[in-house]
């Protein structure tokens, strides 16, 4: 059994990990952290779990969340920096579900996200917890950066395309659209019901945080700068990732849909639709998978990938489950093989 | 291991049904079938099977269906009756989870349904599936009748107060409210999203199909013929039933959240709210629970109840495998002990 | 023309009123006030209304407002009492959307609002400004209570039995269903689209201040108090309050419809359905309408009535300019006669 | 007064033209005709009519049509073109919601309609209904051809870049969400609220009847055949379009804010948002107006330009009354200056 604490368990990614956990066969969850919940059980703010544990919130402390195996922060971005690598001397191993550790050029992560950045050592060594990309490295990786949810579900729709060198890659297209809960559990007017819910918009159409993230993986990938414009949208409803990614080919004769297939082949949590096929987010509600289509509309040059995630799932909480599952040697799919429930 | 069949399978009871039985570690599913599908794959049509069953649908078939050790019809009002008596014959056990069995007055059953009883024996013998006041019947039999979804949150609302006679049982009000999946999966103008969203009714005020069998089950227990003014309502979301019962208290100084929670003290999908709490139907979305509340308001002489469930779930398709669990002597629970999707 | 003031603009009845206002033909918006927002322009947060007015948010101020013919008061509850003699004394006349003005007993009142009065002098002469019951007292009023939005529903469902004192009064039961902008347009967590969206739960079981307002109004009618428990809950979707109300007739012989008919004959904003048909709400959306059915179901001792709203139109912002209307000498429905949005 | 007649008044097209028409002051609405439906009132099917007309439906008869000022066709595809030219015999003129004269080339229409056309030579007379880019042609025409939804979004978005030749126009690609009512009142699976809310789906990746109909007006507008991909997709709500517009620009140093502003600056039904703001799909709705937006993310060479209407009025009845104003001489805000219902 790994012992597990969660720090910042009030939030939609730190509920939604708390239920993967309390149902993983091979996980002690130890203590789950919130400064302001100290003292109330878990299962009173989030009664979904009230007959799955009985644990309480406690105020984030150092040594009990050192001891554990693995600590996952749900935190606001900029607050596990500041706790890792405490943590790390004590021998515990790290998920940051948020962005501390996900952009490997530490200027460009303080221009992002407004502040400077506290632990520069940790951030070279952290490794990007894409598994369908990195997993060997995942394996032995002291702190992960569990990637952001537009990024996962952008980056596995563009990267057979971009490991092929089949499109033009210096005006990529990514319009994606999220359900609310990617706000987040705070207050805010944007995120009323009266407010999201009957409408549709774009928003920071300027710049979003992920596009820098999407941008160093597809670039990686690609081993030089990729030109990519990200759009992100709010959905009226709560869960579901869709991104539909718009490129140019370079030559008109692959079979894309047999080229996605065979990358995607072994991986457990990415799932190729038959041909013909188009995702609904709904497929994936709750679950750890990303589903994918590919077209090339009227027989043209440009190549469109649907690609469909749970912003809440393989868009954040269980892939930090899928992470932690490689870090510690488990079976990759221990405690993620539910069925999305449908409808 | 048990061997499983699902008769009616493309419908959202028989989706939720799936979806359990998946996920069940002593079931074997062997068949699924509906006529209008034949040959093909359960997954092509709910994807979110994708990864879990590789199963076809297939005609309905006595013989396969009949070697089955358990048989689901989840199939409209009227069929399980004209196909359960072969299979019974065969040893098969059955549920029921539409309303063949589930009135005992077979003339009242044929003035609510419209139709003639095919099997008057079988209804005779079959048990009434509620398992929180039937278990033990449930244990032997060969025939279980699966409530309704309104029955199940109304009658285990008003039956602690029922039991120990404590309320005027004459004028029961039951104002019922469910998500549009209970209308089920048929293509209709009335269940549309661009009717049923944005928008709130009541419907069946005259009477509604489940007024006999909830007046039946209350009636059996108080000993007497209850009256109960019962009035359904659609909620625009997909999910869950809520009710709020009111009843006149013949005296007001019983400590009526004690008394619920002695009464479903060792029920495990039975939840007695800690008192002053609210349920929210959310909080048991695809799982087999019934949270309840009970309230005094302004400490006066009415007593209110609320009583939430999924309505695929505990009304119908998790407590059919509830059910299948007390008649096989497995772990009530098996199967059962998913997290509820929060948000 | 009449120059009209809204103190408080930025809530979900504020920008109601102001989509009211600038369609209303008799109407020129003098001043739109609100201290956070003061020297924005209002289409600039409501950009439904960018073609419609060019209106700056203003401080409050004693004097402008004075100045007008009739004042709007669409702020939280405590705000209006604490301006209206000042305004009274410069011979505006006074709408208050809230609730500073509703309950005739100063005790009661200050008891439901935890606040102590500031002006009993003018409560006492408020007039309570439900047209279809106070048509003479508000065309000559200096101020109008604008009844609430649930009392709207709940009172016109039940008022013309209790006229005619065909039921029994001591166990009355409404059982309210509202959606979310009824609780306003402030930052909260338990009004996000993540946790009202695809649910449902009754709330303030125990007490909500509607209570005393319905009560008030019922009492009076009746000639004594009447015993009501009042349950409200909330709907997953943004306008629209339904209310299904239970009582026990006295005599069962009467023709519900036909009274209910002849009742509302004449009012322009009551519409009673024909027999046997039942409301929704979004058939109110956006109009200043309450749509009633009367049901005796299988034709027993209890009567149901069903009425809807929209709880931002005839539940507050529409509601107040009718009574506009009638303090103005105007037809009652100028201003009032869209067609609501469907679907 | 004009006469009008409505063919085809049962779908969601049918009944936001019947709003639209009976709140319109200069409009006498004659007939509306369903054969289905012929006998009941249009305000039984249609509740939010109840007090503003009495009509009821008729069989569709051409010599009360003929006699119309303008019959407006809200009928499925291939139904206007076999009564327009008897219609037009006896003077009536036309506006077709549906598609049938919509695309200039025969060949193509009838390759993606899947049937002969049956007016070969109206459908050469025919005017392409947007008045932004024909308001001289619709003011003389006999037969309108309304618009798409889609292309009504897409088109008014891509004009401003396509008439100044600012973009390579060979891959445009259109990323558009519609809202479910785009889908028509027909009963079917892929529309009930269970299947669409909740969810998101891109849909006709490989060809919508819409890309033939951008495309040829983009075409004329930019003098040569453009590329275009055009991926539709299904958002979880009611009403909204939004179409997000992806071009590489040729030159970069324009100022496109004050390009778009100067472009429709005297339409009134086109409203170009201040720099910065992006469009809502809630701030139209219900009303005829396009709203947009225009950047260039991160100062690079992508333009995006992002459109919303309310698919039911900008995007079908609405743009159908405006283009009567237009044909008859009215102002062409008449009965179309409603405020947007928010929230």
């Amino acid at each position: 059994m790994l012992s597990a604490g969660v720090v910042g368990g009030t939030g939609y990614t730190g509920v939604e990990l708390l239920r993967l956990l309390v149902m993983h066969p091979e996980v002690e969850l130890t203590c789950v952290t919130s400064r302001s919940e100290a003292g109330n059980k878990v299962a009173d703010m989030f009664p979904n779990l009230r007959e799955h544990t009985d644990i309480e919130f406690t105020e984030p402390d150092e040594k009990s969340l050192g001891n554990c195996d693995i600590v996952f922060f749900a935190t606001p971005n900029g607050t596990a920096m500041t706790m890792v690598p405490a943590l790390l001397e004590q021998g515990a191993r790290i998920i940051d579900l948020a962005a501390d550790f996900r952009l490997k050029d530490e200027a460009e992560w303080e221009q992002w996200y407004g502040i400077k950045h506290a632990c520069s050592d940790v951030l070279a060594d952290a490794v990007y917890g894409l598994p369908e990309l990195n997993r060997d490295a995942v394996k032995g990786a002291k702190v992960v950066a569990n990637p952001g949810c537009y990024p996962t579900a952008v980056t596995l729709g563009f990267l057979p395309l971009i490991e092929h060198d089949l499109i033009e890659d210096q005006h990529l297209v990514a319009d994606a659209k999220s359900g609310v809960s990617g706000a987040g559990r705070g207050a805010s007017v944007a995120t009323l019901l009266c407010e999201a819910s009957e409408s549709f918009k774009p928003y920071a159409v300027d710049g979003h945080r992920h596009l820098p993230e999407i941008r160093q993986t597809l670039s990686s990938a690609a081993g030089h700068d990729v030109g990519l414009t990200f759009v992100p949208h709010l959905l009226p409803m709560i869960r579901g990732i869709e991104a539909s990614l718009y490129a140019v080919l370079k030559a008109g004769d692959v079979d894309l849909h047999a080229l996605f297939c065979a990358r995607y082949e072994s991986e457990p949590f990415v799932d190729v639709l038959p041909a013909g096929t188009m995702p609904e987010t709904r497929t994936v509600r709750g679950v750890n998978m990303c589903r994918l289509s590919v077209f090339q509309p009227q027989g043209g040059d440009t190549v469109v990938v649907s690609s469909v995630i749970d912003n809440l799932v393989k868009g954040a909480a269980g892939q930090a489950v899928q992470n932690m599952n490689i870090m510690f040697g488990l079976a990759e799919e221990t405690g993620l093989s539910n069925v999305a429930l449908l409808p």
